[in-house]
């Protein structure tokens, strides 16, 4: 018989069905991804193509050299094809629009890409812990920078890695999207993580933390300052969470030297995913508070790996919000943690 | 510039950019299925084939036989791979379990599958309304069949169509499955429309749909009972809701003589989808309210239509839960209406 778990933070029920389940390679991605050159003639993001994005709005170029010219070793840049973007009067005003019984709203906000690394054939998986960590500062940086915009609420910052996650481009890249709204998903939980601090007095995700660190059976690996497990309420199977000791809800307010660690967090994270799954692709998802909460008790920033294996999100999880997850957490940490 | 819409009854903002977009043909299916057919001699659900399914739960057989032999025009059978499974101590006693400081369930509840006609090549966009208007039927049976167990307080039920949308097998079939938990997808949907009875005084969806069916921008068809059309707020290319006109919060409380209408209104926008897109995947849901509140006044019952086009819900969906749609609602409505 099947059953059914709930997320500790945002009351959330999967159901854990392993019935038909299976070992790890059942779950490999089938064929290697083909492969590619370091320099593509038609790619935009990589060197000497500069001009073909906007204008870069952040670079690391540490031999110097003027913006938007070959010599970065990591780039963010507007998205061509932005779902949003900046406007001087949304910052004074993000005003709501009736339309018939309806709200709409200017589509204003940022949405920016972060080319991460100069050779177009790397994956963060075979990138090294300094080349990731450089990846995390930009993040970081941009964080606090576009802070200052107060139509900014919350930055979703995200990176889809292959087809079937919805990335286009195969060079390395990750986005980040900022919204004048709060949206009912993150609000949601929010206000369950705060339930859970007026009942319990902790915050639910150092409760969760402190429980995997202790019980080790969903435990990935582990440094000074990140864990990374398979979550108990998993809702596919091989997601991973990337969670920081040390409760703070925004990442913002991280300093900067523990960005070292969270980089050698993912990186392994990362390396023994693909390794043991044939290079999946996957999404991550940076879970951060919305800036005017970065100093909540209740909240606790933390990324989430979902891998794109062979299950799908179907009718029954569009309707009812219940993942059916075929592969318990505690094998896929085991496998994991196996690998390397 | 995009725009954001919110959805007047989820309170959900979804973005619809749609500089890129493009004309309905952009968004068709590549290629038809592959051909099948009439009889596949692997498939479970094919006539012959009966003792391969449990034991039938329900079927429509008007020239009479014997249960689990091949006279049927439809049938209900187990789920072979249930997620969830039928067990006497859970319609008793639900238990919440500890685990560490997380909660579990046993994995109770139905998973039944509507085999929806005795040809393995019948399409639901292919099929007379009076074939459809039994699965339905179907559909209102087992609600009010599964009704008396206390442990059901929700059925979901829905169609995956297509490999994209989660179908492993071509013949024509859906899914049900009841959960002795209200999700908090579902509840946070229930909350919200109640808040908008208690500051409006009327049904969000009844306002929707009187808005719909009078400013006809987005209306794609209608006929005495129903409205089919696409919601201002579509989260992706094409969604379509099939709307009751009359109020009800639980579709088990429909008459079984409205089932025609639906049958007609389902088929017509699913015939649309078909011929404007090439046949493409999707998933239906429909959503109703969970048993204990079929009474109330503020949710109303509907059926979703999802299909699956060139876009994929990657990390930003996944981590904000906004919805980024480049297919405008009135350009798909307009496509769609003009079919046919």
């Amino acid at each position: 018989m099947s059953e059914l778990r709930q997320n500790l933070a945002t009351r959330e029920w999967v159901i854990i069905a392993t019935e038909r389940a299976s070992k790890p390679m059942d779950f490999a991605n089938p064929a290697a991804k083909a492969p590619v050159a370091e320099r593509e003639a038609n790619c935009p993001f990589c060197p000497v193509h500069e001009a073909i994005t906007g204008p870069e709005l952040f670079a690391v170029r540490p031999e110097g050299g003027r913006p938007d010219t070959p010599s970065w070793r990591l780039r963010v840049v507007p998205n061509k094809f932005p779902a949003l973007t900046p406007s001087p009067t949304c910052a004074i005003l993000p005003q709501r629009l009736k339309e018939g019984p309806y709200l709409r709203m200017d589509g204003c906000g940022h949405h920016e890409v972060i080319v991460e690394h100069p050779r177009h054939d790397q994956t963060l998986a075979g990138m090294t812990v300094e080349e990731v960590r450089l990846i995390l500062e930009s993040y970081w940086h941009r964080h606090h920078q576009l802070a200052s915009d107060c139509n900014n609420h919350l930055m979703t910052i995200f990176r889809n890695y292959g087809e079937k996650a919805g990335a286009s481009l195969r060079h390395p890249h990750s986005q980040l999207i900022t919204t004048g709204i709060v949206p009912l998903h993150i609000r949601t939980r929010l206000y369950e993580a705060q339930r859970y601090f007026d009942d319990v007095g902790t915050c639910a995700y150092c409760d969760i933390l402190r429980h995997e660190m202790k019980s080790k059976e969903r435990l990935i690996l582990e440094n000074d300052g990140y864990a990374v497990f398979a979550p108990y309420a998993s809702g596919t199977p091989y997601e991973m969470w990337v969670m920081p000791k040390r409760h703070r809800a925004s990442f913002g307010d991280l300093p900067q030297e523990e960005l070292g660690a969270w980089a050698e967090a993912l990186q392994g994270a990362l390396a023994r995913l693909a390794k043991l799954l044939n290079d999946p692709d996957y999404n991550y998802v940076l879970q951060t508070s919305p800036y005017p909460l970065a100093a909540v008790p209740f909240y606790h920033w933390h990324l989430v790996i979902i891998p794109h294996l062979k299950t799908k999100r179907a009718g029954f999880e569009i309707g009812s919000g219940i993942s059916i997850n075929i592969v318990s957490p505690e094998a896929a940490a085991r496998a994991l943690r196996e690998t390397l």
